[in-house]
């Protein structure tokens, strides 16, 4: 299983093909995610079933070539955990019900224990790496210490987390203390992923790339820093790659390859020979196509397909995937178009 | 007036402090605006009555020490012009009844006369002029062609402009005829707004930051660079300085500066030091705090106002500005202190 493409291409080892998965490939653009959606009765009850959170994982493997399953669940069960009280409407976004917002509150979190407190998580990976047989490796997530932090201080999703940042800025102490609890969180957690048999990690820093330099570098940088060589320390997770992606952030490519992870996901904002160049050896490239290139006709699809790969090159270290989460409103064809050009079109002449 | 330091510093001359103002000046934030808004009677409404757009214009200038004021108006008045008919509801933003959807649609499309299809801006402008008795120098302003070409193919905001992004990938033909007619449009009004009194002006190309490299160079940066060009080549237009903002494009920061424009605008993910190394001497820069840092202690804005200066350095050339339009929320008194802050702090000790 450590020679499927998927891994090899992580660890910028030589492929037969690109290997190419889909943020959100197990979502709300398919009919069969629909249905299951529906029974759940609710997004959190989805993500808390592990029957149910393994069947719409597997929808997307059953139906495209793909090369990777994620783990279906939300960057949020983290707070939930601590006890914020998670809730997903459709349309309106995440929200949590005890945002945390004085001192207190922030004193008053512990990290969650994964095999207890997120215990259907565990469960959930356990089950999906059964019924996969390996057939694709597995993907374990998280959000990242400072997108938490946002959703946890702000209750909800924002354009701006201008709460979370002016409480940055007033009052720095505090945040990294929100900060480290919720770092040390992440990094057991996606060490028990690992351990419960989550093939390669990914942490989603969404909202890293909303902060200015200095701030970037203070508030998400040094933790996803924190989170990397946790990694490395753990006997299971030092062999389970760790892919990081700073949405927005293009501008700390360099810093972010120097973290200690194994990958790197781009969005679209950079060409991935322009981002290949910059970091170099150091680390393996995942991205990053526009998903609106799924709004075009197929043969538009081909083109930017041919395009991206030519841009990477005939280098090791590529994993084919769009540069943000696929949309509700994709045609489930097309995204078959894109899955088997990515194939056909890296394939050795 | 030419000596104002507003507009010394957009050509890059020495100035006894740096000067300040602040996009979405005229807006929500302000109790006045509220109560001119309410008479109003719609968005709208106020844009196309040249006493109330003035009377807005004017509302910051008389209660805070700025160095410039902008006319108000809306990006979509050329759209408007056009026949697509604008409309602005509290909340749910601009839309246009009647988006482009066909080639038919873009084929029907001609420039609009600034001095008679868009006399209302233009009175504004000659009105805001009087009324503003050199106190300042006046903004005028348009959107960038793709901007536009975004909001009248799809009719409204988008998180994605998939469709627009669609068109561009599957007939690019038809995308350029729809820019070509739009940048047109948008060269002829920025210099009928300067004819008409505006001192320098300014082009937001607010979604430019939302395509990929090739795309922002093909469908963006290209007819940002007609409009700067075309500008040089108008009588009046000529010794008016133009502001260019991308916002989210600070990869292509090099060749926006080689648009042939006397300023760029910058959002708040790049330091201003990081700008100026890049951009050299070619351009005078315009930015770029975080609105976000508006929500902090007073203390805190300060700390954030010297960080910004010390970071642009003792160079001529810097407008101080937020990195984006302030939000509705935020508390006036924080707008004076963010104010006072940059005169005072810039002063020569």
């Amino acid at each position: 299983m450590s020679d499927h493409r998927f891994l090899r291409a992580l660890r910028r080892e030589p492929v037969d093909r690109t290997p190419v998965w889909i943020m959100r490939q197990a979502g709300r653009y398919l009919p069969e995610y629909r249905a299951t959606r529906a029974r759940a009765g609710s997004f959190v009850n989805l993500c808390k079933t592990p029957e149910l959170a393994c069947e719409v994982t597997l929808q997307p493997i059953a139906r495209y070539a793909l090369d990777a399953a994620i783990l279906f669940s939300d960057i949020l069960t983290i707070p939930d955990a601590m006890g914020l009280g998670l809730s997903v409407e459709e349309g309106t976004g995440p929200r949590l019900a005890k945002p945390v917002r004085t001192h207190a509150d922030i004193a008053a979190l512990t990290a969650p224990d994964p095999e207890t407190d997120l215990r259907y998580v565990m469960d959930a990976v356990r089950l999906i790496r059964r019924e996969l047989h390996d057939k694709v490796p597995l993907i374990g997530f998280a959000g990242s210490p400072w997108t938490l932090a946002c959703y946890m201080i702000e209750g909800q999703g924002s354009a701006s987390f201008a709460r979370a940042k002016a409480l940055a800025l007033e009052d720095p102490a505090t945040m990294h203390r929100l900060l480290d609890v919720v770092a040390r969180s992440v990094a057991v957690y996606l060490a028990a992923q690992a351990a419960a048999g989550a093939q390669a990690l990914m942490v989603f820093d969404t909202w890293g790339g909303l902060l200015a330099p200095d701030m970037f570098r203070e508030f998400s940088l040094r933790y996803l820093t924190q989170i990397a060589q946790s990694s490395q320390s753990h006997n299971v997770a030092k062999s389970t790659p760790l892919i990081l992606f700073s949405k927005g952030a293009n501008a700390h490519l360099e810093a972010l390859a120097d973290t200690g992870c194994a990958a790197l996901g781009l969005d679209w904002t950079i060409s991935l020979g322009a981002a290949r160049a910059r970091v170099g050896q150091r680390v393996a490239l995942q991205g990053n196509l526009d998903p609106a290139v799924l709004h075009a006709s197929p043969t538009a699809i081909r083109t930017q397909v041919k395009q991206a790969l030519a841009d990477f090159g005939p280098h090791p270290g590529h994993v084919f995937n769009l540069g943000h989460g696929i949309t509700p409103d994709v045609d489930p064809e097309r995204v078959r178009v894109l899955i088997d050009a990515v194939h056909e079109l890296s394939a050795p002449g």
